[in-house]
């Protein structure tokens, strides 16, 4: 089954801009990962929980991101985060995530995660990796 | 009459916290800001309308705050921000805010914010003075 | 002995505007706190190190901060945080702080921290104590 | 010639973490972006004067930007930026950045650069091309 994470909403406020009177370009690595934290949360998976895990903190980790700014997001504007799971394989996670307004594409993103159990690298568990799988795009 | 503007929810997310483990204490600021905004944004007052209003730009901005830190709120929290206006009095907004988990009170902050049109101070316009009226508490 | 610590400077980036042009009112709070890190680092206190102490964690806490706004600061400007100990009582420590800009006060603030151990008030240790007395104002 | 801009050094401060011990991924950005910053302002660009400009707001805007996570950065960690500019064609400035502590690569950034006049994208002035040009490695 191919589903799409359900697109998560969010307002830009003033927190976000900059003199220049669009958002700040690092601010949209906070939208995607709330975008990130909310599809997870949707799967049944709690970051807070994880990383209170019985056998050590796990943790999700940026290891590689690409991102594209197409248009300035502004205040007040009303945005759209879709986050798609493109792969996992062991460690390694593959998401796309793409930020619309209006149905415009204001920024993409393409990520690869990894995987952290007490700080190292560690295979993606199996119930995590079965929840991912029903937002990955295939 | 007295009214309250809704209380406006919002989550905890990665960006928030520190390596304490709580939310970082600025972002209180944050959480605020978005709380007045959205409550401007009820009575219908546009913040990115009124910078951009015709005769120059008019904005809030906040003279002087007092928050008091209660607890700590923390990852994937969610949150209530209630935000009361006190009194208005020329170009002076007086305003309180609580942020609430749960019914528990995470901070509380008391403002004062100044208005300026085009980088002065000015008195609050009728229609904004008239609005705000409506969550005064009296 | 009355003894200031050595004013902090920093710049204002990009990041720390809004699109009102002037500095987010929040940044204000990161400036003073990297003046605190920095008077305490001066004194060789290291928070870092504190918060991975044998006996648990250590860690300094925001109970209570009133700040003034003067002037706005913008980007490219080049600032100066001042910090003074007002007071050590038990857990508590007050604090005076004050940004400059060319001579002129851009923002005030008045704090009072609380000290935790492992998550807990707990006395200011001696020896922490001692070095912050020596930037306090008598 | 091939120069390469000085490398900026910054601190980390509690700002700039995040629960899981580590700096937030975002704030890399924040760096690399100060570090932008520090190198125009070598080269004699100043961009709250170019925003200022006489013919309307002149702005280096990011278009495109991959970003690798090699290492974690901590609290209190001293970096260095590394500014690097790979090509010049016409509205494009194609950088390079690296962020280091103590000799080690914490992550690195390949960065596409857009130039704007009054909001449209325009060809970076010949005086600004010439000064990028200085750090331009061939």
């Amino acid at each position: 089954m191919t589903r799409r994470a359900e697109p998560f909403p969010l307002r830009v406020y003033y927190e976000d801009t900059d003199f220049s009177g669009a958002v700040y370009h690092a601010r949209y690595l906070h939208f995607f990962e709330r975008g990130r934290t909310e599809a997870l949360r949707a799967l049944g998976i709690d970051q807070s929980r994880l990383f209170a895990a019985a056998g050590g903190p796990q943790l999700f980790v940026v290891r590689r991101m690409t991102i594209e700014y197409h248009r300035p997001a502004r205040m007040d504007d009303l945005l759209l985060v879709e986050t798609t799971v493109a792969a996992i394989t062991g460690a390694r996670i593959a998401m796309r995530q793409r930020l619309l307004r209006d149905g415009n594409t204001i920024a993409e993103a393409e990520l690869e995660l990894g995987f952290l159990v007490r700080g190292r690298p560690a295979r993606v568990p199996a119930e995590i990796a079965a929840a991912l799988a029903l937002i990955t795009k295939g």
